[in-house]
């Protein structure tokens, strides 16, 4: 007798088989107890009926608490009035782990105590569904930047530099000297295009932020892919097909979840057809205008901005060419114009926001050298990035993913912390 | 006319493209220059006739520094000659970067000179052989995990506790309360198999140790898989056919790499003959014994038993059941003793030593909380650790891999430095 996992079961149909698992509910009556099972790769149910175990092991079935572990044996039938679309008839079972008194029951708890219990609340159905639509995400990812040529590069986590400035970054003490956790690998991730074309880096960053929003963690994930040759036209392209591609991989890998999450899969596949909408900075300010925002140009764009001009295209829109005033030093000078960069946010619909920022790089030493002294900061903390223009200056764009911001999209979520397995955040950094 | 990458040439042969490229070398002769050319995906030569373009080009050529980037084109020929097997003959090129001066020359360098350029150094070939060798390890990782049903399940890197001491700990101030920089996600990991069933872990780890040796780095990636109702001798299966897994990968996407490196390839074919050979512990001892090495039972392995043992088997081989009081506390206990716990380091054969560390886990509340106040610890900080006991505890098992140590093997390098982008040790935080 062969010992399967859940997600299996449909290639052992009328096969007697054992399953280690655990029970997540169960009703019973005099004659039949049904047994709601999980195994950490899907959900089903067990069916034992009286008729087919000994009196004790009925009683002892009757008797079995939330979260006990079991090793189960019976026989696999399609069940198509189940999410599942299979069960299992169970002819014994063998109890593995007590569970007494399992602290989150079927009832309502708050978010504090679930957080609390975030070791435990992984087993819920809900954070289930999410984790393992993260794992697809991230499966997807490798194999979409594999396909186009790119080769993951990991970017240092500790950087002996805060040229920044240090208000939003952990700091540690370095056998002596001050270092600092990383909040983005984007000027390594640039060393890296020069050296192999088209890398990315996917790994944790680390922002020490004293907000409490639901768009905030102190610890994410982030996906920041960096293209040597490629303007900024390419990598817009790029970036659609790739958060195309992740949305598609979702809705052909994770119906069973999106199902538990009551995500609509028929909206998600709108997000599939490309191009998504490209809009200026300066007309998405004259849209907003007239539709009554008090915004001026040269603001950046706050939640409800965001969510308007999004929900007005109904798709995720590439919002181009910010103020050169609100971007980064990096961003690559217009060419006719002084006040804008040649960048591009993608704001997501349905009220979730920015969940790319992007853009060319300046490819010149001197421009370069000019704003870090304009900006007060010290140009030594950028000695080894200058290199980069000294050196066989290319152009070259890229972008970055915050991986908790598309999934939280995707999911239909409220709040970042759903979408991470143990979030970190202003108050939060247990379990 | 297509633009294209090298690695695609032999796709184009006979076909007029244009490439972006850098000049990693050159010669000349009055008639002809043969343009040593790389583009990050790989490297080959490119080949100016003076017959073919005006005399100014032809001049403008001859004085191109290396890693000037420009734009070649011109007609993709075979080169059975070259390692590549294709060559691209110019008949038009366009500067786009200069390069005065280039640092790394093609004659020898010290070490720290080349670490402290190391943001260059990635553009010459071993390292660029090394990283791309690197990320196929971590492609054919992902690929091997989601094949046998693994989710990746990300373990927090910031922790508020210091069970196991604070001496190899980064801290941080985490918003008025102490943090550190987690050396290990297994304890998260465990509760995720009790979620998932089967769960990894791929991301960077921490460890402040003041050892200046050829294998250690302040921060590397490990890979920390947990399975669920599996007992060790499943997990050990699991461990050898992913390393073979790994080989055969590398084997099959990396021959020019490992050409590159002069890593001997029927070597590497070895590595993917299963089963690796098992030894238990006391019988390593007794072998260490008989070969004059001054060992007694209890202590741990240095690096020369680990290399006699390895090399003795000529393969990587599992060494099983450890003293306990080496080992962590929450390793299983032995059936029949007292002394030893069930676990397995795999040591890799050729001088490299323990590459991974293994064990099944206890699954009893009552003797994992003995261990950890008979250790001298605060219970109180297991107190989420110790609820995958109370609810529904089940067999399992799990192994950590140190990506750098396979790597380092894998490619015969001296150094683990070698095998990251952006290495960091006691003495080195910089680019």
């Amino acid at each position: 007798m062969e010992t399967i996992s859940i997600i299996h079961a449909p290639e052992h149909v009328d096969e007697r088989v054992r399953i280690g698992v655990w029970l997540s509910n169960k009703r019973s009556s005099g004659k039949i107890a049904f047994l709601q099972l999980r195994d950490g790769t899907a959900f089903f149910q067990g069916v034992l009926r009286k008729t087919d175990v000994t009196e004790e092991k009925f009683a002892e079935a009757k008797e079995l608490r939330q979260e006990s572990s079991l090793y189960v044996t019976g026989t696999i039938h399609e069940d198509a009035r189940s999410k599942f679309g299979y069960e299992i008839e169970i002819d014994d079972f063998e109890l593995v782990g007590e569970s007494e008194d399992y602290p989150i029951t079927p009832k309502e708890h708050g978010i504090d105590f679930l957080l609390d219990h975030r070791h435990l609340w992984l087993r819920s159905s809900r954070p289930h569904a999410l984790m393992r639509i993260r794992n697809e995400v991230i499966r997807a990812t490798y194999q979409f930047f594999n396909d186009n040529d790119f080769i993951k590069l990991d970017a240092p986590l500790l950087t002996g530099s805060a040229a920044e400035g240090t208000t939003e970054l952990f700091e540690t003490d370095y056998f002596g000297h001050d270092a600092y956790l990383s909040q983005t690998g984007q000027l390594y991730e640039e060393a890296g295009a020069m050296a192999f074309g088209r890398v990315f880096s996917f790994g944790p960053s680390f922002r020490a932020e004293k907000s409490k929003t639901r768009r905030h963690l102190t610890e994410f994930w982030m996906i920041e892919p960096e293209m040597a040759w490629m303007h900024q036209e390419e990598s817009l392209e790029l970036q659609e097909q790739y958060i195309a591609f992740l949305v598609q991989s979702v809705i052909d890998n994770c119906a069973r979840e999106l199902e538990t999450l009551g995500r609509d899969v028929e909206t998600l596949k709108k997000y599939t057809k490309l191009p998504y909408p490209r809009i200026s900075y300066d007309d998405a300010i004259t849209l907003l205008k007239e539709n009554d925002f008090d915004v001026d140009w040269g603001v950046d764009f706050g939640s409800p901005e965001e969510t308007f001009l999004a929900n007005h295209f109904d798709q995720p829109v590439f919002v181009l060419n910010y103020p050169k005033a609100i971007k980064a030093f990096y961003m690559k000078r217009h060419p006719t114009r002084d006040d804008v960069v040649i960048c591009a946010d993608l704001l997501a619909p349905e009220g979730y926001g920015e969940i790319i920022g992007g853009s060319e790089r300046d490819t010149d030493y001197d421009y370069l050298y000019k704003q870090i002294v304009e900006s007060g900061q010290d140009p030594k903390e950028y000695d080894w990035y200058f290199d980069l223009r000294k050196y066989g200056s290319v152009p070259h764009s890229g972008f970055g993913l915050g991986l908790e911001r598309f999934l939280t999209w995707i999911t239909l979520q409220d709040h970042l912390r759903e979408t991470i397995p143990f979030p970190r955040m202003l108050n939060r950094i247990y379990p």
